[in-house]
């Protein structure tokens, strides 16, 4: 099933209002959070759009009814190369981050992780899983994930902290469901979502049992707070706004206060040994949607650069075209980790498909490396302007519009209008309150670089390398290549 | 003459308005520039404070008397390395740019190159200068630089341009002075300023020679429109807010629309051969002023990632710590090149003391092209709590406070009073409307890389490298050392 | 056919001598030469060798019998795949290039481009190039690609030359064939290959017609005269020198001293239309060959500095760890390129699949900008000990062997034995001849960053990027995503 | 006393033979040490110079007679920024390391120890130090210093070790002096130094108190043996060889075999909580000499890639340029690091003026993160010629001289000769055995990068940045700038 924009919107209205934003409890209809509501709209009003549907909708494995692709599992690399295709669409239309990817990633870990445990221990949470699944297909809903704990102090485990509440647990065990305490942070997409999927954060020793726990639950769920930060205040509400200027993103502080959750509704529950997986999962495919979104914030810059250029009429400029060859490098190596991760995934025990963990890893640690120099091109290639721009209200203003006209243009075949929507539009991208969230989402969103770095000693063979360097060496008198000689993409024999 | 802080305040209350904020014409009373005033203020408060003052005040080269050392003609090694202390002091006090310098550069560029144009042509505006000075020391007054042109297309000179206004430019001389017409740009300062210090940006040919002109006029003077955009709008006038959210910047356009500039006041006039040098010198002293900024701006930036990784209690992880020693050598580099600077200056005919001009680029430069590493820094150490921070108001909150006390504890240390402030102070640093500011700022103000490496290209020695390497390769008999063996610094041998 | 390592070196040992090494005139025996002839002489042993063979060979698509890949014209994204792979397999054996992969681009370029030409003029290149390649696949010839002309002054074109000879010409047009002269540099493994693939070296415009030609030659033909340089003289020819030390290479200057070509064997003459098409055919095909070979490089670097670690026992110290995953960010992001570069590639009218241009710069260039960097810490995780570890005879020295023996000891469960080939390793890779070879290779083969560079500027498709930004900046009504949208891989359904 | 270098030359040739090089007992009359004895030579020659006097020589603290300034104990800044200049104009001369500055920051740091030892001890190291120097003085005596030492497994301190000859270490206390046995390693110019200087080489505990020993010791004194590397073995005995082939440098295994030191000779005998004191002051001596010679390693480098731009006739091509100016940036940071360091150096209680740790850390920091980078200039500039050039015999062959010499020119303002002379020597600096030790000992000489980041954790003043963010986040009331304020320069009042 496919809702449109108008009925998402209408079951956001429906909800209790569990928001506050600046002192206030409102709810889904204050206007502060409206941009975010614009950029979730975009994924209801393509995925009914013909041009769109092929990329955007897909057969659910489930019920074999039309989706919208963030609520399907992938089976396969098309899925994922259609996956990673699809966010950078989304991206350059909505101005960045479409937000939607992380109701995905949850799933797919949900997916894989509540099969092992099934696996090992006897448990049932996968038909759990897969029949909450065929709901949310059959309704169209859109989850946001809910992982990152306020953590408390970063040295001590959860079940060491001073605060309990540090993380989400399980405070009690009920027949019919369980009672959970704790509180998640920076949860973007969380105020205007249906559903939030609540995953753990990090490895787990057997102390943290309680803090071993996964469920799904509507986002305005009784004992459920949500302390709201928006983004983008400014020139929203104008008219004649710039569509960068309409869509915007929010963070959320997440308090349960003792939040019962229905038994069909609990993925996980005490299992502390995967803790660790589930939070591998969910990182390692979202660093996988990251292959698709950062290449599509790389295109808003490079699109913001070059008319930043041509607006100067700096555009052949050799240090220019330089400068501006670097977003091509940078989108470019982001997406192909994505398709090497595509290519080499593999399919789990759950049917879900899942990417290249390396790949993955490579690709968004990159990205998070290259954030900030990317927005420091385009500052270079720009000029001071972006932030020293005179307010919109002083270009129509009676005593300065005729000196603002001439002020404005610096190449003659772009018009006044033109050229203060470029600039507008530079300083909206590089020097604003979105710019400030996206250079550091861009750093931390699906983990940081240390994160990344992290996961690659975990995972990166370099057992293999000292192998090498052995034989290279004299140490070892033979090479044994079969690892690298059998790493074979997924679905390889197709590709002939 | 030291005016106080009440001084300076009430001779800017007394301008005429002729400013221009969001399709408002107001005066300096106008809340929105507060936080520029606030910034000024300091240097008129501690130039009388007896602790700073051996380092804030001289006596003056014309009067002999205790002035402002930012009015002061740099006489000597010694006044540079003061005049680095004095603006990194500063840059500590406000969170950043002082924004005085600019004054203080552009009398520097002043006082070299009328003599040097006099020496050349016999004209008298040397003598003309000095007389301005010295009313200028005995009343303490501040003025900008206001050099940057709207420059229009910037494959173009001056007389090229389509729209004459790009540049500013004499556009009628009279017996008692002359009219000009056109527009700055990115003028610091220049809405709480007494008075302006008009420049040429570039170097020009004979057609330009309208263009080559230099003066002095009050900054709300006949003809004068200055449309002014402030930064740092919000949380300014909350009470309680940190001295960081109340210091502050503006930036104007300044529209000169047929200005009368009376003859005691003009200081080039038609000189089109001395363009380049002006400019030059203002930019040379100017990235002088930035080794003592920038290190003071690395001082605040370190201080905010030690604060944060001491609230994230982290400070003694490894990769921290390697990440905040990058500000050591980002600021000490910074402050070194401006001591070699100093140490190597020399003086002129003018007799004003003028830093080396490779040193003060090699410096700038690094800072241009690190500003935005050093930002990255700071989040990565910080995390995303900067951008998703709740409002301060959610702090206050009475269904939230609970909560939000509990939540921003990481470090059991700290108090939630101090956490609090911590992460806001670190918000305000690093994802504010400053931040972006202080990161296109810390590109261009004072040239951006880009143009630090073209002075070089035009004053850095190659040809000695060449004898060398052509030596080395055998291809000259000799190596001629005599221009390293003579480098000696100014005033060396009172080093022994 | 697949010829044995034996049948290979019987070969050469029959071609006439003129190879001139250090001012004398040798043959294919010099001992100089003998590392570059082990190093091809891996890729005939491993294609006979059943564990490889999978990966090694595959149908000639010319006479459908088994051949070595290396000649294959790749026909699928398999193809690619598997030439990836190959080469990062052959890389780490013979501790870097494998040089048979410059045959293999030419053929590909050769293949694509007679066709192109045939259909725009009638002309009889690729019928005549498959009965060549025929041949040459039935007696498992191995060329090498002689691309590169010494070219003179660099801001001048071929024909705009002093000296005529700085590029390969036609100087007589015969019947039976043509007369060519001219002198080629930097070619990599010609003194040991059957044969020479000449090719242009860059765009041509009408002039130069006479340097539009490609052809085949025997690398011992009537008029060629190679001056070569081969690398990695000290300690080949020790007894018991480790695998590394075996294997080298060499680069030829190839002098044309009025050199007769039959018709059969020349495949372009004067079509200087497709000067800079073929160029960059092998260009773009050289650089998708970068993605296997320079993970490869990276392999034995992350190796090298791995047993380094373990040799001084601090492979667990946090800054260690760091730096060894920057090698995995590295091998898996130029690998990755490869792959999509592979997976995106396009079938040409000829029949032979080539890869994207686009992913194959942006890889090619990263390694390019990084491999400096990945020597820097091999050095700094090795330490000094690697420029100045004793002389292998001294470790053997009666006085000084005990010494040394317990000297060489740094970690107590490595012998002294293994901590010597370490070392003896670490300094062959890190600071030997092979070690600028390396560097330099790193930088220029296959073209350096800046030639990538402009390849991207004339390939990347800016105005998509700019028409995202004139969307989002409200420039434009609509944003056309029908390239995105429509950019699938090459046998994408299949991977469903 | 100032000796010419024929008496330097000859009291080596006078030693006892206790040098292994490649399996031979040898004496300084080995070819193979040649290069570094030519390197010294200069350091006698310019001494003697007229036109070099004043900067190469000083009058002794001790005598007051004028001696070499590598023997002299820095008395003010004068003498610190003299010394910074001698070292570059002796390694432009002798193309990188002159080696000597080894001795003079070991003997700063003995006089400064020394004194401070006296004072908390009671001990009479420092007369008997300042005796010792007489005598150094009165000889012109060169000595290198022995600091590193081989130290076995890293994560063990020298008392903990399996190997106690890891450090060297006191194995007898006897009435007229001390017996030491242990190994140094990496001591480069040991070979060819009159005499070592021996120091500690990290920071001790109380279980290492027979490590804590520093001493002066004739180099082919009983029981020293020296295992020699040199480096440059090819063509520096061709006769036309360039300056830059002749020159050369060689490192040590020292082994100490119960050697005996005479009483007057031990400056240092189980202080050990003076081990770290001991070694940094040499660490940071070293490293303020660093700021003299990594500058002159640049000026070749610029030069030798301008050359080579030359050659290529690519010059003025805007990347060229912007790459050159790099070397500007490296070059003087690191020099305006060492007068930084100089002009806030100061005074200790034995007399010695001290550079200051700080601007030394920085300084070095950046050169040794630089190193690779500025060659990947010269590499990407010069292009693969310089790893591909014929061999020298060739350019003289009969049957290629005349091909060659058409070859070899790219600029036709630069003659064949000339241009061979261009490659020959870039192919010198840029890939050649030279070039790995350069960029090898351009990483750890001195202290590697790791090193400076510990030494400026340990001295950096981040508390005093932690109040900066205090006062500006509000948690502190005032800001205290007293450090500040009072860091003056050394000698500051005479810089007015």
């Amino acid at each position: 099933m496919l809702r449109s924009r108008e009925e998402y919107v209408a079951r956001l209205l429906k909800m209790r209002p569990n928001l506050y934003i600046g002192g206030e409890k409102v709810g889904r209809d204050d206007h502060r959070i409206q941009p975010g509501i614009n950029t979730l709209g975009v994924t209801f009003e393509l995925a009914k759009d013909p041009a769109y549907r092929d990329v955007m909708t897909v057969a659910s494995s489930i019920t074999g009814e039309e989706i919208n692709r963030f609520a399907h599992l992938p089976q396969n690399p098309h899925d994922l190369l259609q996956k990673q295709k699809m966010i950078r669409i989304y991206a350059r239309r909505v101005g960045g981050c479409i937000q939607r990817c992380m109701g995905h990633d949850a799933l797919t870990a949900l997916s894989i992780c509540t099969k092992e445990m099934d696996e090992e221990y006897g448990t049932e949470y996968h038909g759990r899983f897969l029949k909450y699944l065929k709901w949310y297909h059959e309704n169209d809903i859109d989850a946001t994930c809910s992982q990152t704990d306020c953590k408390g102090d970063r040295l001590k485990r959860p079940s060491e902290q001073e605060n309990p509440d540090a993380y989400v647990h399980i405070v009690e065990k009920r027949q019919d469901g369980i009672v959970v305490s704790g509180t998640k942070m920076c949860i973007t997409q969380a105020a205007y979502a249906d559903e939030l999927l609540v995953l753990p954060t990090r490895a787990l020793m057997e102390d943290d049992s309680d803090y071993a726990v996964a469920f799904a639950i509507p986002a305005d769920w009784e004992g459920i707070r949500m302390i709201t930060r928006p983004v983008w205040l400014r020139e929203k509400d104008e008219l004649g706004a710039c569509p960068f200027a309409k869509y915007g993103v929010s963070d959320s502080v997440i308090v349960f206060d003792r939040v019962f959750v229905p038994m069909e509704r609990v993925f996980m529950c005490g299992e502390w040994k995967y803790g660790r997986r589930m939070a591998l999962l969910f990182a390692d495919s979202h660093r996988h949607s990251y292959s698709g979104c950062k290449p599509g914030v790389s295109d808003i810059l490079c699109g913001a650069t070059a008319l930043a250029a041509d607006a100067n009429n700096i555009s052949k400029v050799s240090h220019v075209r330089e400068k501006l060859s670097l977003y091509a490098g940078a989108s470019e190596l982001a997406y192909a980790a994505g398709v090497a991760s595509a290519i080499y995934g593999e399919r789990t025990s759950s049917g879900t498909f899942f990417p290249n963990e390396i790949y993955a890893n490579v690709g968004r640690r990159m990205t998070g490396e290259m954030i900030y120099h990317e927005y420091n091109i385009l500052t270079e290639v720009a000029g001071g302007i972006s932030v020293t721009l005179p307010f919109g209200e002083d270009f129509d203003g009676e005593e300065t519009r005729a000196d603002l006209e001439k002020f404005i243009v610096r190449n003659s075949k772009i018009s006044a209008e033109e050229s203060l929507k470029i600039w507008k539009f530079v300083e909206a991208v590089g020097a604003s309150a979105m710019t400030s969230w996206y250079l550091i989402a861009g750093v931390h969103g699906g983990g940081s670089p240390v994160m990344e770095t992290i996961a690659l000693n975990l995972g990166f063979d370099y057992g293999q390398r000292r192998d090498v360097a052995r034989y290279l060496a004299g140490i070892k008198d033979d090479l044994d290549d079969s690892k690298l000689l059998n790493m074979n993409p997924a679905f390889g024999d197709r590709l002939k």
